[in-house]
């Protein structure tokens, strides 16, 4: 018995090797002498820097710098480099830099908060040598349009008076025009590869502000206002840079990164497709007998780009069963995830409230991916 | 795909007809044109009547007659005829007679509930002509030793003064002597069958009143005062009858219904091998694919004579897999639990509470088969 079990994260719990972790260990407890391949999956937020570097073999090596937080207070990100050609791949993931678990950064306005910080480090590692760069949105806690990465980088935000003014929401309400003549030359000799698992444009009711601005501390009655900053700032950089991306699926990841580094010229993929293509997903499934994913929460936005649908999509290509183990599902949503998974599981054994499942969720997973394992082991004897 | 569902009654939620239907209704979503074949389980409680008369064919008839609840209060019990010669086989069900459901009952002292309108109840069977009988014992708000059924049917029960006394705990605390020649002659033409999940001697540590006593009302600090009393009873009952059998097994059932019972000649069998025999189990499970059982909960009294143990050994017997989805699943038991079943399942899709599990149990109970069921296929295909 050969199972691949490749979770995401269980956010609040367990990191995504923790979680493949207790699920292997299941699946053994059960199936004595299974082959359990763990391999922990990633969509471009936390936790995506740590998936593509296990990935990337012994030329990867994870690193750390100081950098200036969404609020202004330095913080210790950690990176990646991929050793290789032209100074290598650096790997980067914006959830290290302006991370919405950052109690600081969350305790300040959301209009104050600015991705400067990604910036910096951009220009850290171009003065490295690395000219390509794989850079993971997700978890973020700004909807500053990407304006602080681009002033980072040399673009300036100007006023009416001809003033430079703050690349944030509050600032950018003043925005006249950006002058994108200081713009780092060396960024037109860069690969970026974008990671994301958000396919919303920028603005609009689909957008970052209108989505994933109220999680962030975006007021309902500030949506609106803080929406036409961003979209007003992001005509000027179109204009300024020649390029329209603001409409472009991603360009609202990360509360507007993805627009920025669109606009920088920068590819925008999936992040769970290119951490599956880094972990070898297809050929582990090719050689496999069942597949489990999971992740901390399922619901309908499961079935969008996020891992356990990139899973279960790859495995079901290769007529290999793959089994949804998550946290918790929602029910509302229980009719789209069925027919996408050989059988949809939660963590609660019975009654038991959100602490008992995140204080419990490696034994609980260990004991549901056991009960699945008996489950197929049984049915597979029968039939054959 | 032949799938034989034989769950127990959900105890607050489902009754076990209701239960079955709703695992059917998932696994018939799950796997189109599969044939599931429903044989809801019982095991001596409530529901054992209805199970009885359901596998007994069309010879069977659901009956109703008033009756003496355990507080004496009047209240209308089911009963079953099954036609045949020598009147047919009459089934009864404690639970019918004296439910630990009736509320009115429960709010008078456990010391003051009889079992009188059971024995009221045989007395009517007889002047019927019926001289075989199925009785269920379990679910009973009584801990009275069976003394209220023997009196009803001719035994007394006397103090010291010679003065007949009340056949319960209170009234017993007076015993001094019963005298067994009043019995109604006719019992000892009858064969009796008690179907049972409990295997409890009357009295002492492991008896009625110390393990069943305190969910019925029994304080604490009553336990040894009430266990002596009805020990010292079943011991006057036992010298007059000439037939010692507190000791056996399933005396302690029902309060000590067994005990009295197996007084007067009756055999005792585990109620969930009695149903499973009627329902033809065996003969579904030598043509099934698969078993799906459960209850309200699981816990490590589920492995004793509990209806999904019976389900599971025959079909392990017979190389059936057999998954157990239960509303909940006791942690404590898992590791006990889980290799006597293909799979361990409970109801919660995430956290929730006993009152979600209970308000939507029967379409918790279809999602979850449905899940079970798409494994269960998928590795079947995937093998084949």
């Amino acid at each position: 018995m050969r199972v691949v079990i490749a979770p995401d994260s269980f956010k609040g719990s367990l990191d995504a090797p923790s979680a493949a972790s207790a699920i292997a260990e299941g699946v053994r407890r059960a199936i004595p002498g299974a082959q359990a391949l763990a391999l922990p999956m990633a969509d471009g937020g936390e936790g995506t820097l740590d998936a593509v570097l296990a990935a990337s073999g012994p030329t990867a090596t994870r690193r750390t710098m100081p950098v200036t937080g969404a609020s202004g207070l330095a913080r210790i990100a950690a990176w990646g480099l991929v050793a290789g050609e032209r100074g290598g791949v650096g790997v980067l993931e914006c959830a290290q830099v302006v991370p919405i678990t950052d109690a600081a950064a969350m305790a300040a306005p959301v209009s104050r908060r600015s991705t400067v910080g990604l910036g910096v480090q951009i220009l850290a590692l171009l003065d490295a040598g690395v000219r390509r760069m794989m850079i993971g949105l997700g978890g973020s806690s700004t909807n500053d349009g990407g304006a602080g990465l681009l002033r980072a980088l040399g673009m300036a935000f100007i006023d009416a008076r001809g003033e430079a003014i703050e690349p944030t929401p509050e600032g950018l309400a003043r925005l006249d025009r950006v002058d994108a003549s200081g713009l780092d030359a060396r960024l037109a000799g860069c690969e970026i590869t974008l990671m994301s698992d958000v396919n919303n444009p920028l603005a609009g009711a689909s957008g970052a502000t209108a989505i994933f601005g109220p999680q962030k501390g975006v007021l309902p009655a500030d949506v609106d206002a803080i929406d036409s900053v961003i979209a007003r700032c992001a005509d000027r950089v179109e204009r300024a840079l020649g390029r329209r991306c603001a409409d472009r699926p991603g360009a609202g990841a990360a509360g507007g990164l993805g627009f920025a580094l669109l606009a920088l010229g920068a590819d925008l993929r999936s992040g769970a497709e290119v951490v599956a293509d880094l972990l070898g997903l297809d050929a582990a499934l090719d050689r496999a007998d069942w597949a489990i994913t999971g992740e901390g929460r399922s619901d309908a936005q499961t079935l969008l780009a996020k891992g356990p649908s990139i899973v279960a999509r790859r495995a079901r290509a290769r007529g290999v069963p793959v089994s949804l183990l998550s946290g918790a599902i929602d029910a509302k949503a229980l009719d789209a995830l069925a027919p996408a998974f050989d059988g949809c599981f939660a963590l609660p054994a019975g009654p038991a409230t959100l602490g008992d499942c995140i204080g419990d969720a490696a034994a609980l997973l260990a004991d549901r991916a056991d009960a699945l394992a008996r489950l197929f082991v049984a049915s597979r004897l029968r039939a054959c």
